[in-house]
């Protein structure tokens, strides 16, 4: 028995630990956000994301892209952009250069509509991750975009 | 205009960006083992997630213990047990001091496969998680930990 290979932990382990407990993290953290969405704004985690993509493309998305983007399935996203569009929050337009092709659009109601939506959700992060301060927290972020760079993730 | 207040980001914007970074790490490394589960053995993520619950209970587990573990829908759990029952790699049982009561174990032949696909997925995560070296691991691992102590998420 090697009583000092127990003792000194293979890293491989603390690696499998380190994702269990990022993993735990981040569905903790959706759970709340899933439920605080559905409560004060009537809405869901998919259908936040579509929102948030489309504030940030005035222009306009095609459904291809805000699928791709999302990584989620074109069935989804139709089914959420039909509800946005006959919510009055977005629209589907002629794509522009290509008018026998739609992209969709947030409305001016919808883009009201994400910016509650969307400053609520900054609060309720700042408020669940409040316990890692700012120093841990750019180490964590630049950690992390590290391995993102190396990964072909 | 408040140029001061302009450069220095608001804690919350950095929070926001840890969040979305954590995201997206989680998802990420989520795809590729999602892929590898089913490349290499054939099965799923959820299907992974029930065997591993399962190994760590040898006394075996009610579905309802099993499905709030994990928290996925009984519906989800009960397809997943019925598939490993009829593959052979786990069975129902009379419930240790409640005979009307059934609880699911893996069988010698589900144990040994959960093996195989454990030790894959940690040298997965090793890989994957490499570029993370054991100091930055721990601290990330200890600064979530505190996270996770101090809400009720």
């Amino acid at each position: 028995m090697n009583l000092a290979a127990d003792r000194a932990e293979a890293p491989s382990k603390a690696r499998l630990r380190l994702w269990l407990r990022l993993l735990k993290t981040t569905r903790g953290i959706e759970g709340v956000l899933r439920e605080r969405l559905r409560t004060e704004f009537g809405t869901t985690l998919p259908r936040f994301d579509v929102m948030a993509a489309l504030s940030r493309a005035p222009e306009g998305m095609r459904m291809s892209e805000i699928s791709g983007r999302l990584r989620v399935s074109n069935g989804n996203v139709t089914g959420i952009v039909d509800r946005l569009v006959s919510d009055g929050l977005a629209r589907r337009v002629p794509a522009p250069g290509d008018r026998r092709a739609a992209v969709v659009r947030l409305t001016a109601l919808g883009r009201d509509e994400f910016e509650r939506q969307a400053a609520a959700h900054e609060a309720w992060i700042d408020e669940l991750l409040s316990g890692i301060g700012a120093e841990a927290s750019g180490r964590i972020d630049r950690a992390l975009d590290a391995l993102a760079e190396e990964e072909t993730v």
